[in-house]
């Protein structure tokens, strides 16, 4: 048995999310379906990041275990033979039999991406979320200060969430406009249900001017979701990837 | 009668190309059916550029006649709420009752982008086309000059075409690397069916090594399809916009 790992990239626009679910087509499910097409043998893989329903993903990780003599490089390209044209595994290489990519500590990256200009642009709506009030960045920039680093982001999550500790710790959080996208780029330790969409509503809303960038730090201390902004939509979201300690 | 311009962006994958069809949807069908049920009658427009099937749009210019007390500038957010999400109206206004967007003279530009990387990217498939071979970009634009200027361009016609002269000017032809996409932007006072596609095939043949740069002129002289490279794909092309005198 050797364990396999894959950077898998995909428009999530149609799919139910990552994880397997009994109905609805999801990432994960189409990876089982093609893997143990491919081996003749069921096949389940693991994954690193469970994005949402309408989530993006340019560097996700996944991996499972086979016993085949197909040289682990290969992988990706008989798997992409068998995957619809919105996922495409970018890479397969073999890691330890030990590597979790869950369990493993990481740094994760996402991008949120706002296209902001008065009219649509139906060439750009795959991976933005269209808005079209102007923005000012600086002030974005100021509100993003506050939560870099490690904190409690308690505020910053969605109440369906169970998890042990609402403490997580965000390396770097940038804003940047790229002509009329504007990109909040976000990278830490890991992530709480929804808290990059939640910061991405919060950061708008300042944008916007509907809330000062001095209000975040009371908005962290609040523990409290009902003091955050609104849970920007999937569709601006994407999962970049992850680096492995 | 007042004549009012419409800036039309569209994502062409799902549409027949321009041009009203006896079978398929294309986008003038869809524009003539929004505004026919905006304004209560039958409504057609004419169009500047009838684009190929699979073609996108950021700026393609229509016009229509329409006797109506609505300001013409809010024509395209009226407009918009009628046309399905793939095409977007950038913006409507009067226009003298005598402007024809194909019998005045005009500056139209185009990109052709190409996705040059090992794999394919989900999120950018729809207005790019997916080459993953290494191409030499000085080439390719040391292969361009030779296009730039007023030219027969019969060898980059389709043989389909039907027109009275095969002679176009092109003003600006450029290579650029973004990242991992390569954008090929021509602009010219008209193009010939399937000319903005022919170059970029033959681009690519010489960014390829298939083909030297100093072969482009002896294409040109031939005045024989048959000697300039493929039809490159739709899916790569967008007409970027179009400046009238």
């Amino acid at each position: 048995m050797r364990r396999v790992m894959l950077l898998v990239a995909y428009d999530g626009t149609n799919y139910c999310g990552w994880q397997v679910q009994p109905n609805g087509r999801t990432i994960e499910g189409e990876l089982n379906l093609a893997l143990s097409e491919l081996f003749g043998r069921e096949i389940a893989v693991t994954g690193a990041s469970r994005t949402d329903a309408g989530v993006h993903s340019y560097g996700n990780v996944a991996v499972f275990d086979v016993d085949t003599r197909m040289p682990a490089e290969k992988i990706s390209y008989a798997l992409n033979q068998r995957l619809p044209e919105d996922i495409v595994v970018q890479l397969s290489k073999e890691v330890a039999a030990n590597f979790h990519p869950r369990h493993q500590k990481s740094k994760k990256t996402y991008e949120y991406r706002v296209l902001n200009r008065e009219f649509r642009d139906p060439n750009r709506r795959i991976d933005t979320y269209f808005y079209y009030r102007n923005l000012n960045i600086e002030a974005m920039q100021r509100a993003a200060e506050y939560l870099v680093g490690e904190h409690d982001f308690k505020s910053f999550c969605s109440i369906k969430a169970q998890v042990e500790t609402t403490v997580r710790k965000i390396y770097t959080l940038t804003i940047e406009r790229q002509g009329d996208i504007i990109v909040i780029r976000i990278a830490g330790n890991g992530f709480l249900y929804n808290m990059v969409r939640i910061i991405a509503g919060t950061l708008l809303q300042v944008g916007s001017g509907e809330r000062k960038p001095e209000e975040m730090s009371g908005i962290l201390e609040a523990l409290d979701r009902e003091m955050a902004g609104p849970t920007a939509p999937a569709c601006g979201l994407t999962m970049i990837g992850i680096e492995f300690e």
